[in-house]
């Protein structure tokens, strides 16, 4: 996994995770290492990854290999630098790892739309008629993701209670587990990305919590989507996986009946299979596992919301975030919300004997982690950690 | 008014518009007009505004000082460096005038709003009962705004047809009259804008046309608001007035009833009259005038709008757009949109004897305009302009 760093004095550089150590990109680079690759090494300097993934698939094919080979020998390779190419994770100070030109979010996650259609519409359908015709999303707010770890302040806003609009912090914070595309290459304005060529402008995934005040959601959201009510705050992963690495983990996806429209059918696998887990960890008790997921679970594939997002021409940039949407499985322990978790407030989670949550609570921790594991393959996404404080 | 153009050879840079011809503000600074006012040269020989932008208010209030005083002179001032200087229009490539980070669109036009309420929900109140409480707004996408000028292809896209999905060009391509304002200052995530402070927030104001495939957005955007309806383009003017500039033009707003919560609470008056024009040239007949409205009609004010979406805590970077939303006003003649003045395709709006449209045609122009004219003062906005292809 990639990712952007800095320890002691460096500035925010290149890294490559391995174990718990952070190789330093740009030192092994001006060790002569990359020479015959032909990258520049400041492209390795840079405070986000932009530049790194505008390379493309064929030389990040070409470092990874690299550094597979001298990590096989790394005790002899770096025998007399060791301390100058992997700097220990406890050291590093980890940054958001690419600069977000726009960010989108899907709602890709069918379990969730059903729940979220069975609170607030119990009399109807729990599925509006677009949801099986095409992957549904909005624009969310690209300056307010942040790198995982970093505090996130409750938000203050309108709400009703009893009817009447008040302001004050929010009464209903929330986490979604999701997981983040980190797209790899640009298209021009005025031309669609098939299909069949929508994995090409994936460089990577990363986990995604996308925060949301529930009440303040609920009031200002008809007729244009969630503004404020998600805007104060998303976190993502400081560490990016390429996502050839999710090969292993390719699965069928679910039958989409109605077929889809033409430009969003594809013959072969574009669904993967990676686990979740959210963890909340209260100031004042221990940390405990309040869902597994699956990624399995998303009724679109990532090469239908990419597909689906370009089709009238809008452009995609190295670095746009396309988040997946909440991730909830088809049993309650694997509700990817505590709007779902805890039935909109209405059956409180128990954490403990004594400590139970309908929504988070100053102090709380989420976290948010991801591997695949599937036929002996096994890759582990970077976590993505925030507490909550008011 | 402040914009970036390019010029023979010359790289994008900025320029203030004067008449017919536009100063390059590079060379004015390296003749040593400015040396007093301590800005690097390099500021104007950028291709954004991004860099000027952050020289602040004072800055920007003196170089406008600085240019009028030479400018009273011109003839002399400018005497042997006149061609150098002065840039005529007509030979000026013209660029987006700020990178935009993060844009946000508003819907604070109160007779847009009461219209679509009315054709699209014709049994209930017009209003939802949000949109006299707040100022309701939804994040649209950064990277397809492009400048005026600049073919809008006819997007793509699932829309109904007898309830049927179907996929093709989008059959009713239509225009939204906006303001645009071009923040001028951060805040940082997690803290608030007051009301009282907002205006220092805002750099400028320029023409903004959001384009929309009412087709496509009718069809997606339940629940989460529009997506591919509107991100296939948006046009703003090339030309950014400075705020400061529309101080005569300021007037009281509409009176709001129920008094808003207190953070959108104001004493003096924070609205602006400026008249507003829509064009439309078909390809194959004469321009027409399709609608006269006017920025009083919006009923949240520019200041209303940055404390509402700050007061969660989000961030606004130099650059950000935040758009008004269509500025109909209350007579037919005055609508901002093709929607609203073919009334969803049910009234055609007549452009001669022989043409008529709904939506808009290929080939067709859409210019808006717009102006202050109040007690003697004059100020002129930058056109937006541009032609449909497919």
């Amino acid at each position: 996994m990639y990712g952007i760093f800095s320890y002691g004095i460096s500035n925010p550089r290149v890294g490559f995770k391995h174990g718990h150590y952070i190789l330093d990109l740009e030192v092994v680079s001006l060790l002569g290492y990359f020479d015959d690759l032909k990258i520049d090494p400041a492209v390795f300097a840079q405070p986000v990854l932009n530049d790194f993934i505008a390379l493309g698939k064929p030389v990040h094919k070409g470092i990874h290999q690299r550094l597979n080979e001298l990590l096989e020998n790394e005790a002899v390779v770096f025998a007399d630098v060791h301390e100058q190419v992997f700097i220990p994770e406890t050291r590093a100070q980890m940054h958001i790892p690419v600069r977000i030109g726009d960010y989108t979010d899907f709602y890709a996650g069918i379990h969730h739309a059903e729940n979220v259609g069975r609170m607030f519409r119990p009399q109807a359908d729990p599925l509006l008629p677009n949801y099986k015709h095409m992957p549904v999303a909005y624009h969310g707010r690209a300056s307010s993701i942040v790198v995982s770890g970093t505090p996130i302040r409750r938000p203050n806003g309108q709400f009703l209670r009893a009817g009447t609009p008040v302001f004050g912090p929010s009464e209903a914070l929330d986490f979604e587990l999701e997981l983040g595309l980190i797209i790899g290459k640009s298209n021009p304005l005025g031309e669609s990305i098939s299909i069949d060529e929508a994995e090409d402008y994936i460089f990577g995934i990363a986990l995604f919590n996308d925060w949301s005040a529930r009440d303040i959601q609920r009031w200002e959201y008809q007729p244009l989507g969630p503004f404020l009510g998600k805007n104060f705050a998303s976190s993502l992963s400081a560490w990016v996986l390429p996502f050839d690495e999710l090969e292993p983990f390719r699965v069928d996806g679910p039958i989409q009946e109605p077929v889809p429209l033409p430009y969003l059918q594809t013959s072969d696998s574009k669904h993967f299979t990676l686990d979740l887990e959210v963890w909340l960890h209260p100031a004042d008790g221990e940390k405990i596992c309040i869902c597994r997921s699956n990624s399995h679970y998303l009724y679109w594939s990532f090469a239908q919301m990419i597909a689906h997002h370009t089709v009238g021409g809008c452009n995609l940039n190295i670095g746009d975030v396309l988040a997946t949407g909440t991730i909830s499985g088809n049993t309650p322990g694997s509700y990817g919300s505590l709007l779902e978790l805890s039935w909109n407030g209405e059956r409180p989670l128990h954490l403990s004997e004594t400590t139970s949550r309908t929504f988070l609570a100053n102090g709380d921790t989420i976290t948010l982690k991801g591997w695949g594991f599937l036929n002996g393959a096994r890759v582990d996404l970077g976590d993505v950690t925030g507490t909550i404080y008011s």
